[in-house]
């Protein structure tokens, strides 16, 4: 039942093209859903995605559109005549529709929308583009079925039959006054089991969560998450329903975020995608390389100090990168439980202090652990025994200071209203490389001149 | 509306608890959901929290449950007989009631469902334990509206409204046979405007997505983001309805998922929260460390075969930490890009030269930048040619491997169905860090011997 798109099937799509074999065309794709579709069309050059596209049923070409990966939909709407791109939206659900409009230049949006045969429709495209992409505003969507409070049940059950047909599922019934208030929801079993004469102000329920729409989408995802809302709805700042959120577009927002959170802790800082071109993705990407560059060059200014001790012990250049790994590993494994506990709520950035010293603990343990290791290691095969106790002093050293600040710099950052995962990256990292090697040079010229 | 938890509000109710002051818990606690509530008690001293827990109406005692933290519930739960549990989980929706009985010893599983008074709900429960806790059976619940495939839309709307008394939101009318299989499904809007005597089977829409109760919970979670689902009908072998799970519940999947990725790639190998014990988060981190400290081992073994080079010219340890870190930065980099495209499914494993051709640009591109910019540097502060020309070499030839390395190795890991953000952590950084130094060495030992 589920389809699975396998080079093969892309091959003889594309053989169909060539030969502009429409009735093959038509016939591969005529089992998909729009979904499915989009996914065949992502992955073929882009005169076979028009050429295909064309020949969509008009039912679901404007679901399809919605589907298609950013970069494919963006080339598709400019090859397509406002008035076509009209036709295609008019039956796509408000959010949907209006996405789709942002996407376009300006001065096409406007003809695209007095092309719209759907007055309500057009009007409630033109409401939600005002809203900024990110905002509960952006989010939301106009279908939704709402009740006067002073009507009753019987006159709900109409009302409800009456706006269903343009809503797929009936998430909610909401209750507004006459100045469009929201007030309440109605549970489909009370509605159900009261009488046609019942007063909806008897039955509805005011203990109701809302969002306003100038909320960020990540308060949305936070909000629906906390309170397992498959819909919330949405007010404007004098109270009145303005539209709702379902969850499957948040599942998008989470995806997004954590997704930037990754990116942010790889040390690349737009949101980039693998189809981007060479230089989109290094121009993300050097800021940090430079920034991890600069940490060398401090690194290369620290060991160069050390020139003439290096010129009598060379061994100790040998375990230059075992303390820049642990260091950076350390640190990265004490931000990242930190960044996960601060996106999930289970860690608050007040009251740092018993964090990290939970965080300087399981260092302490994981260090004396590893420099034990070394100790040995080094016992055996060193023979030098000052080198032997510096790397193992150093390691220790380096693992708590490692520990401090990566459970230090991520809570810190977010108290700032920085994202927290930027500690994750290159930055901790380049911190404790830095560190690492200043601990490692000072503790051996001490133990080397104690033992030697 | 919404609440938030403060210091100060914990401190009022931790006093109100100590005096014993009922009358004051009950009027902080009786504006809140249950979500919040649960935010308070994972807050709490364990005593607080059982003697809060007591004081909870029954009408949502079980929903503050299912929302607590795992080790909360768990306490709490242990301190519960098995007919308070009953009755706790008597009203809840069965998902939520079998995720908590299967936090119970099995002893005490059946003394609880056998003291559940709704017969209907002890049997569902039954059912859905015995799937697997990651499958689309252990995600799923039983609550669903169904109607046979021989009835007619007045039947059905009497089956709605008898059934809609269980189910807070009808998602979805399933179509079904006499043997349970499911056959589709009727939009609501078809319902509302045909006639009582006409039959399902006119109207109803055989175009179904649905899942077998063995599909893994990743599974379930790609599917409905792809298909944009609200509601998913789960099937068993025989393809009989046996229930259908909401996307609330896969939001937990997708954000469990997200942070596995975060973890592997941090080198945190098991599911550990800051919540957890010392040496349990000790014991998730440190097999990565001694990855890390192996492959500074045999870092250590290669810069010991250049030791006469470095007593001759110890300038050659002033990069070594540049030079890992940039390998490790750019192989995190290309990884972290492969792996988000594979977690989206933009991009697909197979097919990977044109990837790792497009990942080997970028890494030139920046590799000869970053190269440059330190080729300058050199220049300006360091009196040896030599050094000044390995450098900027190495770096180059570094940084490509890296770009290579870190493709190469999610994509592969991704083909033999292994968790690709496992190549983002600490195992490409410290293979990276192996290659960084061997030929750093390498080049340095050529062009000195030319230069010098």
């Amino acid at each position: 039942m589920q389809f699975e798109l396998s080079t093969e099937y892309l091959d003889n799509l594309k053989l169909a093209v060539q030969n502009q074999d429409t009735e093959t065309i038509s016939a591969q794709l005529n089992e998909l859903f729009p979904a499915d579709i989009a996914e065949v069309l992502n992955q073929l050059p882009f005169e076979d995605v028009r050429y295909v596209y064309a020949l969509l049923s008009e039912d679901y070409a404007g679901e399809v559109l919605v589907e298609l990966n950013e970069d494919v939909q963006e080339k598709l709407l400019a090859s397509l005549t406002s008035k076509e791109i009209a036709e295609q939206i008019d039956n796509l659900n408000s959010d949907d529709a209006a996405d789709i409009i942002a996407e376009l230049p300006e001065s096409v949006q406007d003809e695209v929308l007095q092309q719209i045969e759907d007055s309500e429709q057009a009007s409630d495209i033109a409401d939600l583009l005002s809203y900024d992409e990110n905002s509960a505003g952006g989010l939301m969507a106009k279908e939704l079925v709402s009740v006067n409070i002073h009507s009753n049940v019987g006159q709900v059950i109409e009302e409800v039959r009456r706006q269903a047909e343009k809503v797929d599922i009936v998430y909610a019934i909401y209750v507004i006054d006459e100045k469009q208030k929201l007030l309440g929801i109605i549970e489909l079993k009370k509605l159900i089991v009261s009488a046609p004469y019942t007063s909806v102000e008897e039955i509805y329920n005011d203990d109701i969560i809302s969002i306003k729409t100038n909320a960020t989408s990540e308060e949305v995802a936070e909000l629906m998450e906390k309170y397992d809302l498959v819909v919330l709805p949405v007010i404007d700042t004098l109270g009145r329903l303005v539209g709702r959120i379902t969850i499957d577009d948040v599942v998008d927002v989470i995806r997004e975020e954590a997704e930037k959170d990754i990116q942010l802790m790889s040390g690349i800082s737009d949101d980039v995608e693998l189809q981007d071109k060479v230089w989109i993705l290094s121009k993300a990407r050097i800021p940090w390389l430079i920034i991890g560059m600069c940490g060398g060059i401090i690194g290369s200014r620290i060991i160069s100090g050390y020139e003439g001790d290096l010129k009598i012990h060379p061994e100790m250049a040998f375990f230059i990168p075992l303390i820049g790994a642990m260091g950076g590993n350390v640190g990265v494994q004490s931000s990242a439980i930190i960044v996960q506990g601060l996106a999930n709520n289970s860690v608050m950035s007040s009251n740092i202090w018993p964090k990290i010293f939970k965080e300087l603990s399981v260092g302490l343990l994981n260090g004396f652990l590893c420099s034990g290791l070394i100790f040995l290691y080094n016992l055996l095969v060193s023979d030098s025994f000052g080198l032997t106790l510096t790397v193992s002093i150093a390691l220790i050293t380096v693992t708590l200071f490692a520990s401090f600040l990566g459970t230090f710099v991520p809570l810190t950052l977010h108290r700032f209203k920085l994202n927290p995962a930027l500690a994750t990256g290159p930055f901790v990292t380049t911190l404790n490389d830095i560190l690492g090697i200043t601990i490692y040079f000072l503790v051996g010229r001490m133990l080397y001149s104690i033992f030697l």
